[in-house]
């Protein structure tokens, strides 16, 4: 059974309350997106901040709208202050949301991603199918920081991760399924050009950041930040012909126009289900 | 009183200078703005370096036409790095520029700030006003790295630092302030596309420091510099219709065609007044 | 005497190669142009890994295609984690490529590239004639990272060098001259544009790493490489009018064009010759 989920409704109210607000997201990322998920960040009306030092990120976390623990380029400094932030975020009310960036591809970002499940609790996990598989437990196959094999179903998975560990679970792919353990949502909105540009995994993370900033339910939130990029990535992939470089500009162009509502909130492709194991 | 500086012929001037020898500019920046920075420097004709190694930052910095000292993502092996280098630079008779990134976000931030202002001695200092507030010791409120209320006087403040510290200090804003102690420049170009794109306020110390490598006056160096980039960002929001993607694209560009002597250096409101407290 | 080499059909089928297989190119590199080297990766149809922590990076770099070792930003840490990766490459037969960005701007600089150069059996090394010369023990000045005067022979300075280390060295400038010790290739492809945007030699070095994934010989794949990126970075300067901001993105539009099949790969100026030194 569907739910009749006004995703457009929804996200223009979410985006005005960010607009008026420009809540603070922290962000302790990987060195390759840092400049990409900062400028994702202002284009969808918020205010990006990267602070990594063990010493300031649990005062910087604790006055954030949101944080992002991204482990793409994990070390252990990096590995302790996520901890520190996360606890701090968790005191202070802040949800996080986590991107276990190639865990499962190698031995160390396994641990870390485990570690950090361990020690914070997150209000959302966003990642692909391979990265997902790995927190939860499941066979699959990731080279890098690339999804190559995951036969299961996404949506099961997705439901119960989020029921274990009492969060929203989002896994990307050509369908997004975002789970928060009860109910389900399906986002099919995006485009493969996506694909082509490194980081707009992490870029989506700290969409589902910002959304989650403005508040609960976070399974709306989610969905709908997951929306809103992958429209901006239609959009972006129409203006720019398949060129990779122009198609990475035109996103941060097309994410800013609907987020400014200069461009209408047209096109998304969300659905909410109860149920998602169901 | 309002002296009469040519701006446009004084940059014209120095710009060849810079074109002609190159100037290496020495970055220790946060890891955002690593590319952005030096992509600014080459289109400023200058020659970027980004090291932070403590191993071989004096070596480095003692060959600089001008060194950058970025606070933007401080840690404590970037913080002695800095200190290490900003002596070698005041040996070696190399200007040194502060961006004071996030000054008064975090006490962390604030204590590095303060340590740099202790054991180097810069040539210039470049931040927004909370930041420079936070150096100055009067109230402020920033958020992340963002200035979210000061209801001080910026010209007085910019003045007052100047003078205690004995370098040129600049507050930018709507309308930039710069002061040596005695004289006040204020510059009114720019647009505020440049706050919806990250590293934009790094991209301009850097403009700075390229600017102070061509040598004294600088309080003139860095109020043209100032200028320079806030026209390229004018003219950089016109060609790009008030898209965040595009209009960093354009940046680039324009600064360029500028610097390069492509573009006529017109449209630049600099304008200098003697005694900034009076 | 000039041998026939079909560029052309051979970068075809290498390209098709590396579409089918995406081979992964792990990259232990520095923070200034993490983002660009991946996204060229990528636009080259490989898959990109940055991983620098030393607790994961021989377990990475055994599953890649290639690993590229880029000093540019170099400090204990990562000394320590490109020596270990490339050792751990050379034990999995996975072709190590190295780039010494600024190999002589510093003692610490010159250390680390010694020190690679004694710990790990390289296929192939990329720099410019400054950087190249530091490893050869030559007279070269180089300030920060650009290679200011050499007025020896790069070509006999690239066939030395790569006798005395066994692999392929490239000397990019003007005309990149690549030798495996015994033959000679002349690359007369690529734009004076490339100068004018930080880290496209690290993009060079990424595409070469690409090209040896696919397989030996190694001469030919490393002169293709740079063929490929230096029509790219022509056609770019065509299109986007000599303006760096619209270079730096046309630049992965060109290069995806040209490994996807999109533009015809003619334009190719690469020649072998026997004997490097005669």
């Amino acid at each position: 059974m569907s739910e009749d989920f006004n995703v457009a409704g929804f996200l223009a109210e979410r985006l005005e309350w960010v607009a008026a607000r420009r809540p603070l997201i922290h962000h302790i990322t990987n060195f390759v997106v840092m400049n990409e998920t900062a400028n994702l960040t202002l284009c969808l009306g918020a205010s990006p901040v990267m602070a990594h030092a063990t010493a300031e990120v649990e005062e910087m976390a604790s006055q954030a709208g949101a944080l992002v623990l991204n482990m793409g380029t994990p070390y252990p400094e990096l590995e302790e202050a996520m901890c520190a932030a996360g606890r701090a975020a968790n005191r202070a009310g802040v949800p996080v949301v986590l991107d276990p960036v190639g865990a499962g591809a190698t031995s160390y970002r396994t641990r870390v991603a485990h570690r950090l499940l361990e020690e914070v609790r997150f209000a959302a996990v966003r990642g692909n199918a391979a990265e997902v598989a790995c927190l939860a437990g499941e066979a699959a196959e990731i080279r890098g920081v690339d999804s190559v094999s995951f036969s299961g179903d996404p949506a099961g998975m997705a439901s119960g991760l989020a029921s274990s560990l009492g969060c929203v679970v989002a896994v990307t792919g050509a369908v997004d399924v975002v789970s928060d353990g009860v109910r389900l949502a399906r986002v099919s909105n995006g485009h493969e050009l996506l694909g082509g540009v490194t980081g707009t995994g992490c870029m989506a993370t700290t969409a589902v950041a910002v959304m989650l900033a403005s508040g609960e339910p976070y399974l709306e939130a989610a969905a709908a930040a997951l929306g809103l990029f992958g429209l901006a990535g239609e959009r972006a992939a129409d203006v720019s012909g398949g060129r990779p470089g122009s198609f990475h500009v035109e996103l941060y162009n097309q994410t800013h126009a609907l987020a400014a509502g200069h461009a209408p909130l047209e096109g998304l492709r969300v659905k909410i289900e109860d149920g998602g194991n169901a």
